[in-house]
């Protein structure tokens, strides 16, 4: 048993998904993948694996640190496991698509796998299901991707789901028209919501920065703290493109939970506009990111990827399915109307001499006797 | 240009797959999968990479000349990235499902990577659906599992299903229980179907496997010669194995052509019985391939595997979609009940003076207009 344990042995943060529960993954992102599809996003499905110079580019960058590489025997190039499919299908769409009518709507799912993993999230193998809006620049792009991918979760029937929209871009925009250099210590207060610190380094943007840090929270209370800042141009047309994004969302899904967070950046480092974070009701893990970015450096795009994993984690396991157990020596047309009305057939292969237990035993709650379906 | 052209070059063997068809593949495939749990398939979900002493242990050996390596930071030990699935599929079923009911019958559904794509099949990424059936050593089980991935074939419209059936284990058997070595000479002479080479190189067993070469061809014709076949214990039970399972495919499936192939074991090199591959009419690539093996060295298994590239090769493509384009300002409750008539609308994100010429450009067939859907 100790070889056949080692045997079992998986690498830290992969493992084995089981009967019932690989199903169920299969089904969701089937549901999801249907859901965006009936919006005109059409599947595309790049490679596990390609060139690193076309895997980490522009976008790919921020997964540089999380790609296994191996050498291609064939061109003697280093190729990338991929560890994120959003700048495969942002390549795809500036390359193979070009010539495609804007706006171009892609959607996409497929396995990434990671280097290493976090303390809070230690998979390094997960499903990403999402989809990609590219062409316009526009509020009204910004929210159709951002309701698209909650309604999805939504319909899957997770509970309370929320949009926690950011603004990364204006920050960086704000301090630059300020002419104010971005300190790393203003940074790291920034991110952890210090108070104290935005106040004390913030310098000259100390008062606005400040104002900005006070309206994190619900959409609601945020819009109104924001809209009344006297803000430089660059930094007033992103601040005016959230509201217009709410606006929108509201008016489309007016279920949605909405927060806002005008300061937060981490893992929001491609993005050039509207980002977003998807949450369900009290559940602390992304169900999914998303935002505006520049599709191979150089088309505006927005899009979202829903994170298996976690997806999965918060639905409610998949309900059993009826499974009956086909004696030996039944005509197969038998069999093959039960399944027609949605049955799973499970054929014996020997004769058994209590076909009950038998059923029992294979984990069938019916049996096909010569009087119809039996309950076991 | 030049830039983006070498942003869209992939390596050797690996493709991005596009609108319509990465649908249909996964359209495809969850038809297949369905069909392996309407009869008690059970799906499970390896991950794309394990050690490489587990994922090339026992019939994994197989793929070890397949599969890229990397190392594994975090217990610095090797890791393989799959070049097939069914040695994880046999490495669940005797480790983790060790306890579950036998037979137990698996699915599975993923991509393999290879290292090197051949010339005739230069792919070097497609996906794997494929069944297994672990415990039961019987004909009734080798029957089971050829037909099931046979008739999945047909239903989704191969046309002229055939399952070729080998017996790699008949000539080792037949030369060790008359005492004679296999020399590679003979060996190449019988992968080669060369008769004269048999005939000179066999040595006493010359007449018996000119008569097994001469067997190679429809099953209705190679029974009777290997009946007539006088054959040591351990070679007749081969012999005999094969007749059984060609009546049970025969009485199940009597649509499908069977071939027999006595001689033949290349990319059979873990096979422990009887072993088949799928083709459809006319085709020379093969559609899938399976057959009896050892799962983890130790229990009776058998399974099969049907290979997407070439699946969806021989298939028909699939149909359009109706696409409607549903103008700016349309209220969304028409959009979503259009949708639930199953229609696909794409959304105008901006005016336009001409409509129909919109839809026209966003290859939709259709728009929505006051008076109700319009052909454009």
């Amino acid at each position: 048993m100790n070889e056949l344990a080692n045997r079992a042995l998986l690498p830290a943060g992969l493992r084995d998904i089981l009967p019932l529960d690989a199903e169920h993954e299969a089904n969701v992102v089937s549901r999801l993948m249907a859901h965006f599809s009936a919006q005109g996003y059409e599947r595309v499905k790049p490679p596990l694996i390609e060139f690193e110079e076309t895997l980490l580019a522009g976008v790919g960058s921020a997964s540089a640190s999380q790609c296994f590489r191996v050498m291609d025997p064939h061109s003697q190039k280093m190729m990338g496991v991929r560890a994120d499919m959003t700048p495969q299908v942002a390549r795809i769409a500036v390359t193979r698509l070009a010539g495609a009518a804007r706006p171009l709507r892609l959607s996409y799912a497929g396995q990434v796998l990671l280097v290493k993993g976090s303390q809070l999230r230690p998979e390094r193998q997960f499903g990403q299901a999402g989809l990609e809006l590219i062409g316009p620049d526009s509020a009204a792009a910004d929210a159709e991707v951002a309701v698209l991918a909650a309604e999805a979760l939504a319909e899957l029937g997770v509970a309370g789901v929320s949009i926690d929209l950011s603004l990364p871009s204006l920050v960086p925009t704000l301090l630059a028209e300020l002419k104010l250099s971005a300190e790393e210590s203003l940074r790291g207060s920034l991110d952890h919501k210090d108070a104290a610190g935005v106040a004390a380094q913030g310098g000259a943007a100390a008062p606005v920065l400040s104002a900005l840090l006070s309206a994190v929270g619900p959409a609601e209370r945020a819009l109104p703290i924001l809209a009344a800042l006297e803000l430089p141009p660059a930094a007033a047309a992103v601040r005016d493109r959230l509201a217009q994004v709410v606006a929108l969302i509201r008016e489309a899904a007016p279920e949605l939970t909405l927060t806002v967070d005008p300061v937060e950046n981490r893992g929001f480092e491609y993005h050039t506009g509207i980002a977003f974070t998807l949450f369900g009701r009290n559940l602390s893990s992304e169900l999914g990111r998303g935002g505006r970015y520049l599709a191979g450096g150089v088309e505006p795009a927005t899009g979202a990827t829903l994170f298996m994993d976690t997806v999965l984690a918060v639905l409610p396991a998949a309900n059993p399915p009826r499974r009956i157990l086909i004696p030996t020596g039944t005509p197969r047309a038998w069999a093959q109307a039960l399944r027609a009305q949605g049955w799973i057939t499970v054929a014996a292969l020997e004769t058994a001499d209590d076909w009950s237990a038998e059923a029992k035993r294979m984990g069938c709650g019916h049996v096909l006797a010569a009087d119809g379906v039996k309950n076991v």
